[in-house]
């Protein structure tokens, strides 16, 4: 509840309407993202095949993006202009320096060999350095955005790699892996050119990022991109598919669902996925690929319907509900989740111990991006605007609540004071991760280690700070128990990062 | 899930920024309705005193309303030309008909006495001979909704009452009271004029409306308002409350809390609540009055913190989940709840029926009135956009599903198909509601009776057209064993209406 | 140039995009009003003939307003909306005070004989009594504009005029009698039922209206209308006119032409219209009527290209700059004109004295509603982004310089400030009006008395207040000779009004 | 009538809003673009000089821009984000094509010396050339704009001109120097860094740049930047001005005008000036400069009082007319003008041969970007409202019409119509400008050969095709007379082009 995500992405190739289809995944990832949204789109399938090899096509990326909501942005007209069967789409959370529209995604250029369009979800490390060394080679940034330097270095490597004999496919495949080579950091790229589109992930696979097939087609039919698909298992390596298929790219699954897609699987840590008129071909980065999925997908970010790697994120939640319940047990009479992503952690914790499950708790979802505080006075008391309690549910009982985090301890503080005034006995507090105490450089926008409660507080003062009956964090191991592997980014709890 | 409700009201008096409470309020109400959203604004409890008996106000009613939710029709400086102490708020659901700025409220009109406002959650069934009495004598209307019928009727009336020795406030309420005498159906009313708020609830008490106190009194400050607050028991007759006290009317008491005020009672059927310079008073309209709350409001209308008539809505639908377990009891591995009116009572029915509570189902939040379907194919496929199975939750398994009502079929059946998608292996639908065989009048939009698809097909065809696996209703017995009592309107299920 | 009209009306009856073509008429009255429009609209005509006498119709009348110029406030999916045959269309200049979406026009109420819609140019003097009386009947007022008295006062009186054997129309048009019996001031009405257009003037025809036909008809083909019809001359009493035939009412001549119509000739004072599909009646309000058009129409308001009662507005301009070369001539190099009123005043002025007309100055067209002023010392240099100067025009110049009017005098010193500043050696002030030493109450927003400047300066002392080198205003007598008529209202100038 | 010019721009050095006073500029440059406007600021005057030679500036370029008029742009709030006092705008027509808000101007890019900001007007011959070179050097570009291409251009050799020695701001300029060589066309530049202004003027100057100083400082004052300052007969090479002072670059010196500027001189063919801390410095590009003004912009683009090259644009409009009157002389009653450009002309026109100038059309001013024709029968009837004839100046009359050009033909067509139907006797069709037979490739807007009348028609031709009685261009040989010089491009009319 005191994180933010900084986007969702999604690709689209081979469908009529693949714009239409991004607007409709984009509005399933819009919890990734409030800020900005953006679909650039290519019509070359259904142009004449004119693309000659290490040419440029005549096929033009269409591009519209603004400030607000998916909703907000694209207009019924909107996509009578994004025509074409090529697409990529983006959601940002930005953070407070960059909330401007020259931030907002996917990135479109033009360059020597085309058009490249780029969305990302993520973060680079060496962001800074690879934009110097752009600066030094004479390149220019409209944007403060990572995702420029990310799209510079694929289009002065595609240039670079003219040798003879390669194909332009061949060049542009050559040119994002030597891009991935350099960057590092957390990435979940949905690339576009005319007449392709690229998927990627960072080789520890921080940032989620999973395929499907539209159209009916289920994923059993799929089966030819890898053996034993479905289940990520293993690593399709070089598998072509038949073209003719339409395919998806998304953040989370449950984008896939939103357009009657079939989930085929994740994209691998370190995997580069091409699709293009001659179908799909997997094809290794060459990286050491680690799995290390950022742990606070499940735990926060992620909607309850999405698989990522495997793991559904609600089945996950319920376990992590059960772990709690073993390790920190309290005597109480109602459990309630702090909604959304506490929800089945209660209801986990309510199985496992016996204590009845309650609602307890209503979020109002009708704050939004334009929601104010007309007066200093009224905002202090938008926390009840924003949360609620349910008295019946709670009056002279004790109560167990669960969430997913506490980061400055603020929004903590509230609860229990929105808890108490409904009349709540007991309030114990139990938190679906371990203490945030290191902030994250790899996507989420955290505050600095000094105003993380976890990084200055032992468990009693915060505790106190919070005006809890009792605290307690579900621990590391329980945590890696809950998932059943550990395959995880646990940067925040550990200050270990993959990269 | 396929009814919508007409509006939410609210009402503020003597607080410094009655307008920026309203908005909050109003944030807290937006679920009754997000096609329009208005406020209308007071100073005279600032200004000078100098309104004589029977003279025209020097303070003016101030007006902002528009198209939208209550955060795009309200933006920061809104507040600035909004000053004033007293206020009356409304949002609304508008019928296709009526979708314009012209029908949205309150209303304010200035005539002889000065000015009044005046928000309404209902529907009159008489509002044709009303109007046509109206426009008998010379009315005209500048909109086709049935609040500018009563807002005349009280003007009329409050012109006419000119009897010697009686002060403006007497003629006031004896115009509101003559008023009500002639509406008919249902009507949770907040009126303002320039220095006075006035409540109103229908003898029957079908719209609910409630009184909070605010500025950290509590309700049993409240206390010389009747004897035994707080929960109704008592009708508060003629009670005399100390003036300099803040009061809030609000349609649900969720709104109360939203500003940090503090319930006190539901309004009677049949009540009109005063609040003036010298505080608030009671007094019966002098109808018959039998509470007759319009029992949709607990099945699907109301926030589940709110408590109506002293029912907290989300304990009832824990006990409507109860009753359905008992009644309609099915074996199955999962129970689940259609948000959001359903999880409740799913979570009921998990507790009595010992199958476990899942959640199973994840609506979108972030489609509004903007969201769109690019093309004729793609709206078919927007359930998906709208609604998600969550797979890990369901797949393989025999679930139990629930719901607030059937309307016309077409939803149940498309959640039906979203489930099975999901790997459902039975779907036993359960429905919260009587089957619904008859349109309301009284302040809902439903069908007309023969798209009422239990108004024209027996269970078992339903269940067929639908797809479920069984398929059961609440029966109407059962409905009031959990309620506890029977002061409802169930004129959807029976065709017995109150009015 | 300190002036500001009231508004711009028009009517359209017969033709098939009536909103469309009303939408054109407006954006060619524009300059009457800038800070809200509207259009209503009904298809009665196309619609199966089902209006009984002394019933309603089946018709509606659809509204569609607010505030911005014309273009702002329709967009090109307004018009399917907007379909029918009969429309009528408003824009207005609003005072400060009243600048909200409700006082925007036309108003449209329904009532007990169907709706009426109405838009209004002028002003009621009486506009309090008559307001008070229909109060003291029971109306209430959704706004603060004198329209909606006009309007209710039609309501009422159509309503008890239900004599036995008179029609629907017979006593419609009863009504709009009565009810001129009733007003006074200025007012030049477009009156609207689902099948009737009305248009009405004052007695005194205050604010200009005229009639035109579209379709390709002349004005020959309409002499059946009157008696030597085109010049006014003759007034058409009782005249009917073949039905099939459109028609356009509207304030000023050149709305006429923006449509393609033919100018017919100028409704007279006191003339009441009437257009249904039994074609056209003139019919005599019954009051005393002459002709005190507002001389300002000609001075400051009206387009050049328009011709109102049978005088072109820049005929009378140029006349009146010959009169003015007379009466006050100075020794100088150029004459120059204040845009938009003052140019053509200057070119008669130059023809009569022999002194060169240069243009010499510029107004900024982009200056509109939403142009701000980012700080307060910005705003003090907003002169020059209005109006500039032609530096080779005048730069060592003797300059005469015509404006229509000197109002509070701060615009006429900025003005001459800006020829000084582009090298003027002197500037010689002449006015096109007399000075206006009272206010306005008949649709001209003016200053209080106090705040004119020829009300409390004599003329030597505004000759230095404005910086001039010397200043003459046009003689009462000079005006009337160069109208070759004295059928004005010089209220502004004398004090004597015609109501 | 029947071009369109590509920009304009505006620069400010050293006034304490920069981005207000901008604001007002472009307001007064906004004939000359309105389909998009930006204002880019830095506030690195006010910040604490912290740019180290050769370093990054710790200050930021902040920008505004979108679609629409600047008041369309630009809010009260705008400018709280914008402080600072170094700023360049620009105001641009966009062709179909480019109308995306990716394409508007000021561009700006932050590279390895820090940001650059750049507004253009005109347009490179060799755009394709030098953004091939790019392409090929790796650049990508995030539009299709050949301002990006020039901003690039100056970045890589600001970067490339790392010399022992060279201070930053001589890098600066060394760089702009270098792309000055590269690229060819026509282009007038105001470029921005955190810290200092550059304006740069083409070789040929084929796109007018103005100077003048702020702050009540006089032209006089500037005297040290040159000898013989205020009418460029002399080239102020390498003139430093005293610090402290603020100025304003412009596209027309009316935009000096509305910011109470003076006006100092133009920039000179081929001139750099640099504006930073130390004042203001004038450097020659080196290449081989011949003042080649665009002669259309006198002839349609600039405002009448505006002064370009010393040759002020109204009184040359007068002396075309002057021309036009002895070389076509005609007998005739009235000389009208089209407006605005064709107003000077007329009245020169009238004066030199005797006949009466009146005004004769009026040209709607409200006519603006979201002005929609409902139907395509109402667009054909369109013209009227666009465009309207004084009855009372043209009825029986034997008129002579100055227009600006004959482009297409139809328009012109339109306007002997216009004038026709209120009653024009004769039409005689006078134009200032020879017939455009060659499409411009420096900046306007004109369709392709064979879409110009004068390239596929003779003379007599064209006069029936526009339907006047009779038809005259003026010659070049008197085109050149009326500027009483030859240094102009008009390769429209001659093919032959400076570049």
């Amino acid at each position: 509840m005191g994180f933010h995500d900084e986007c969702g992405v999604v690709g689209i190739f081979g469908a009529e309407n693949a714009a239409a289809l991004s607007y409709f995944a984009l509005t399933c990832l819009q919890h990734r993202g409030q800020e900005s949204a953006g679909i650039a789109v290519s019509d070359a399938l259904g142009a004449p095949s004119g693309s000659p090899a290490d040419g440029k096509s005549a096929a033009q990326i269409k591009l519209r993006k603004g400030m607000g909501l998916v909703s907000d942005v694209f207009a019924a007209d909107s996509f009578e202009e994004l025509s074409g069967s090529i697409a990529i789409g983006h959601v940002r959370y930005a953070t407070a320096g960059g909330r401007t529209v020259e931030n907002a995604q996917p990135f479109v250029h033009s360059f020597k060999m085309g058009s490249i369009a780029l969305a990302h979800n993520g973060q680079l490390v060496n962001h800074h350095e690879l934009r110097e060394m752009l600066e030094d080679s004479g390149c220019t940034f409209s944007s403060s955005s990572d995702t420029e330097v990310i799209l510079k270095l694929i289009a002065q490597h595609f240039i670079r790699t003219a040798e003879p004999g390669k194909t332009r496919q061949e060049r542009l495949l050559s040119a994002v892996k030597s891009t991935v080579q350099l960057i590092k950091g957390s990435y979940a790229l949905c690339i576009m050119t005319e007449d392709t589109l690229i998927g990627v992930r960072d080789p520890n696979g921080i940032r989620p990022l999973c395929l499907g097939v539209l159209g009916g087609l289920k994923a059993e039919d799929a089966a030819p991109l890898g053996q034993g698909v479905g289940r990520n298992e293993v690593r399709p390596q070089g598998g072509t598919h038949p073209c003719n298929q339409s395919y998806i790219l998304a953040s989370e699954s449950c984008a896939i669902d939103a357009v009657d897609g079939s989930f085929v699987r994740d994209i691998e840590p370190g995997e580069i996925v091409v699709i293009d008129r001659d179908g799909l071909r997997s094809v290794s980065a060459g990286l050491e690929s680690r799995r290390q999925t950022c742990i606070f997908e499940y735990v926060y970010f992620a909607r309850p319907d999405s698989v990522i790697d495997g793991i559904p994120v609600q089945d996950v939640r319920y376990r992590m509900g059960e772990v709690l319940a073993e390790e920190s047990p309290v005597d109480a009479d109602v459990v309630i989740g702090v909604p959304d992503s506490g929800l089945g952690t209660a209801q986990g914790y309510a199985g496992a111990s016996g204590i009845p499950y309650v609602m307890g708790i209503i979020k109002n979802k009708y704050i939004g991006r334009t929601f104010i505080a007309p007066t200093q006075k009224e905002r202090e008391n938008m926390v009840f605007v924003k949360l609620n309690a349910i008295r019946s549910d709670l009056e002279g009982k004790r109560i167990i609540v669960i969430d997913d985090s506490i980061v400055r301890g603020t929004t903590s503080r509230r609860l229990v004071e929105v808890l108490r005034r409904a009349g709540a006995k007991e309030v114990h507090f139990r938190v679906s991760s371990p203490p945030v105490k290191f902030p994250c450089h790899l996507g989420i926008d955290t505050p600095s280690k000094n105003e993380l409660i976890s990084s200055t507080h032992e468990l009693e003062e915060i505790r106190q700070e919070i005006g809890a009956d009792s605290l307690a964090f579900i621990s590391l191991e329980g945590m890696v128990k809950a998932f059943g592997a550990d395959a995880f980014c646990k940067g925040c709890f550990t200050g270990v990062y993959p990269v």
